[in-house]
């Protein structure tokens, strides 16, 4: 299988680096096609612009939607964005690898989204219709592929628990996860995570790398998040609220997970 | 009051540029004092590396956050920094203001945050002990300031509501609103935000400005998100979970405001 691993941290000799490289080999052991897309090494332009487009007129107003649709249409986006979206294209697994920095992805992963996923390759897809609202959640050029994150922290795994002061990881995720991965077709397995990053010694190391490479294995047979498809009779089209007999009396991000 | 609105946008013809400017008069026209970092206009560096400090030596070891902490205690921040931290430390409101891109900030914007809050500026404040974990989440160097989240998106307003697909506004701005904004001290008010971007014409822009003015009158008077303090008693310490008593039987992000 071929998998694409998105990862973004400065340090090569950080422990993200070191964790990397060994999801590379384990996956490369197993016969799997792997590339990297290091995106600090690349220097990877992390704002979404203007120069997104080959063709844009400078004296246009720059609406980021309209000309993201426009130069995807036309062949006239920028070489670095057609190359990545080649790569998601070739992969059969997407692993986005990041530092939780301030609870969410790096800038520059941030900016790879914003920049990669064009109107009319992860969003803008699809009939929009009163039974259909655009191939999205659950549908979208990317089904049928997996991804996953591997997000390290140096934060304790209590304070990401159920009840801990950060929030809960999945829930903390949640816009990453659902808004990101799911949202243009992608199965989303569980979170791979590393706590208090500054305290991980050789042993500690290592049971990571044992811990990793269990869900390396897992990435074709592991069960994904089963997040609700947007089209499939979960949701009132168009006000995208969960059909009442569902998840009934709850609310929160919970509840777009089936029970 | 001195206001300080940090704005995202590439666009000065946008909707967010008019609602932006209208915010600066609105609020001048009170007597208030405003500065915005307008961070496309700067072309303000997303990306956090050890060029963030002037000092780095070259061959080292880059850690993201020894170096911040090191740069913050000795004056070797870069210039966009320290200059960034005096209007934070000028300003007695914050006002993020940014289109919702995938469900998060701008990378831009999500940058400035990573290379503008210091550790020592923004977190490893205070002691940390079996009874203090740090000054943060309702303590630190931005105590008694307030920050407001000013925010745009496309879809409508029932997709982010209580059981909408995108998840509820509140819960999806969770990361920004307790984990960026609570968490170095201030208190934070609820978001103002428009839906169907796209679709607002003249009476649509009229009416959003007559609801922002309203919330920009009560910046000082609005009753913050009642956030919970991380020291005051309502957590474990050093686990960081609430305490068993508190929201009793619940879980999930809404247990860390105050009923």
């Amino acid at each position: 299988m071929n998998i694409l691993i998105v990862y973004a941290h400065p340090e090569p000799r950080s422990l993200n680096a070191a964790l990397k490289d060994f999801a590379v080999r384990h996956l490369e052991s197993q016969g799997h096609h792997v590339q990297v897309s290091d995106l600090y090494a690349m220097k990877f332009k992390a704002v979404l612009d203007a120069d997104d487009s080959v063709e844009h007129p400078a004296d246009e107003r720059f609406s980021p939607s309209d000309a993201s649709r426009r130069a995807f249409a036309d062949g006239t986006q920028a070489a670095d964005i057609i190359a990545e979206q080649a790569k998601l294209q070739w992969a059969d697994a997407v692993i986005l690898q990041f530092p939780l920095w301030w609870f969410g992805l790096p800038a520059i992963l941030k900016g790879w989204v914003e920049r990669v996923y064009a109107y009319g390759f992860a969003y803008g897809v699809g009939e929009h219709s009163d039974r259909h609202w655009g191939d999205r959640y659950g549908e979208g050029r990317l089904a049928g592929k997996r991804a996953m994150l591997m997000v390290s922290m140096g934060g304790w795994a209590s304070h990401y628990s159920e009840r801990g002061i950060n929030g809960p990881l999945n829930d903390i995720l949640f816009p990453i996860q659902h808004g990101i991965l799911f949202y243009p077709g992608f199965e989303v397995l569980p979170p791979f995570a590393v706590y208090r990053t500054s305290r991980v010694d050789d042993a500690g190391f290592a049971a990571a790398c044992k811990a990793l490479g269990q869900r390396l294995d897992g990435l074709w047979s592991d069960a994904p998040i089963p997040f609700r498809r947007q089209n499939g009779g979960d949701y009132v089209i168009p006000a995208l609220t969960l059909r009442p007999e569902l998840a009934p009396g709850r609310d929160g991000l919970g509840v777009h997970v089936a029970d």
